[in-house]
């Protein structure tokens, strides 16, 4: 990561920092994630699955990973020019491809596709951590907010 | 309500009960919300919103609405045919129409469009309530469930 | 219909003329579809399934029901206030219920749940017509539309 | 690509030009569109936008691109093993990025996140091509089917 980069994260952290505190679905799902990289656009977390993820089967449940591709997106727009408003959403498509479950950490990577003056475009992957590398792919994400200020 | 309807509807809040206590995120969230009505396919419920379900902007948070349709799609689809199990998710979609805020309450109803014997399809509403009665529309969603046991 | 209705249907008509002349692939699809009836936001249209309807397995074209919803959402905001500019596409969502065979009758109705000053959202749903009468849901869409001038 | 992706490459062609004979919109549409590379659960494609993809503002037509991506979902789905049957459609969302003009080239790129015994999960994107390179992306796209047999 250049220092460049590492800007990036930082300010995405920073941004984190400040919605955290107003946002308490985001306190409850992801004080424990972790910002791993980010560049101009996309940004890369890494969560380890607890109780509060989980569903009454015991898997990952659905509503937290659109939370997940709720968050990512706008943490990938924050990245793309250090802002500190990512906009509201319009809207979120969430597909489910495999689950996970307690303990098992995941990896998720969005990626802005464009950030216009009006709407932002963003999509993501969930993927399960199988001995610290990218293994079978949980749920694929996009997000779509409106951006103008 | 005919006396069938509330045989539903006292169906749908059982398996409401039962997977309550295995699901953190929906305990955060809607261990206040109450099952208005249910007849065949079909739910409606309300909620008055709360902290826990605001965002950092003091409206109702994205993460919360994909929530909550993930949660009635399952309701729906246990409303079918008095199942105890609905299934997991394939695809969940939403789109967020307009914004609420805390204090403010909410209905939402679902409809389950087909529930077959591999895969089952709910659509739904949030709609803000102004004097009892239903207002704008919040927030749409449709939900993709494989129902195979 | 009230004659103001019929003054709806009249432009969501002339409106739809406009745009066939210059969208090959509507005129393909849709050259026999009735505008059936429109009020303010929302659309019934009605389709005879033909040959360019149809998929490799004889049922509806899951890219035809995809094209209907595109065109229809932008029908109801056309419905909305009698406007000609309909917008540009952000998300358009299908979910694919059942199916349809060439021969078969589709009544489609669409509803603008919201046109505001940036973005409109729609929603739709195909049914098959059943000796006149809306039997089994085809597929159902949502439609989001970018329409600041 | 290795003789085997050329394996893969002459199958996915061959599952088209089966699809094309009883595909009305398909043949409409992409009577053109040039296979030009296949691995295992991934295809890209290549098309050079013409009259009869263009919306009557002259861009790439939204209906356009969500065949595209109900297309080469397929095309991706028969790339995995080789199969000549790749399901029906259960979900497809399209998000709209940018825009394209007749005269433009696109290329697609699909890939298969994972084709199970049941469902399959598809996700693709549209480029502009600049100068033979990929540029801007266009539209992004997923697409879930159910492939049992």
């Amino acid at each position: 990561m250049s220092s460049s980069d590492e800007a990036i994260r930082s300010h995405v952290e920073s941004h984190w920092e400040g919605i955290r505190e107003r946002s308490p679905i985001y306190r409850f799902l992801f004080s424990d994630i972790v910002i791993f990289a980010a560049t101009k656009g996309s940004v890369v977390a890494r969560l380890k699955l607890a109780d509060q993820h989980i569903n009454s089967k015991g898997g990952l449940h659905g509503s937290v990973s659109a939370a997940i591709f709720d968050w990512i997106g706008g943490m990938a727009i924050s990245s793309w020019d250090l802002r500190s408003s990512t906009g509201v959403s319009t809207d979120l498509h969430v597909t489910f491809v495999s689950s996970a479950k307690a303990g098992d950490e995941i990896e998720i990577e969005a990626k802005a596709e464009k950030v216009g003056g009006t709407l932002a475009f963003t999509r993501a992957t969930i993927f399960k951590l199988v001995d610290g590398q990218r293994g079978p792919v949980v749920a694929t994400g996009s997000h779509t907010k409106y951006v103008r200020i």
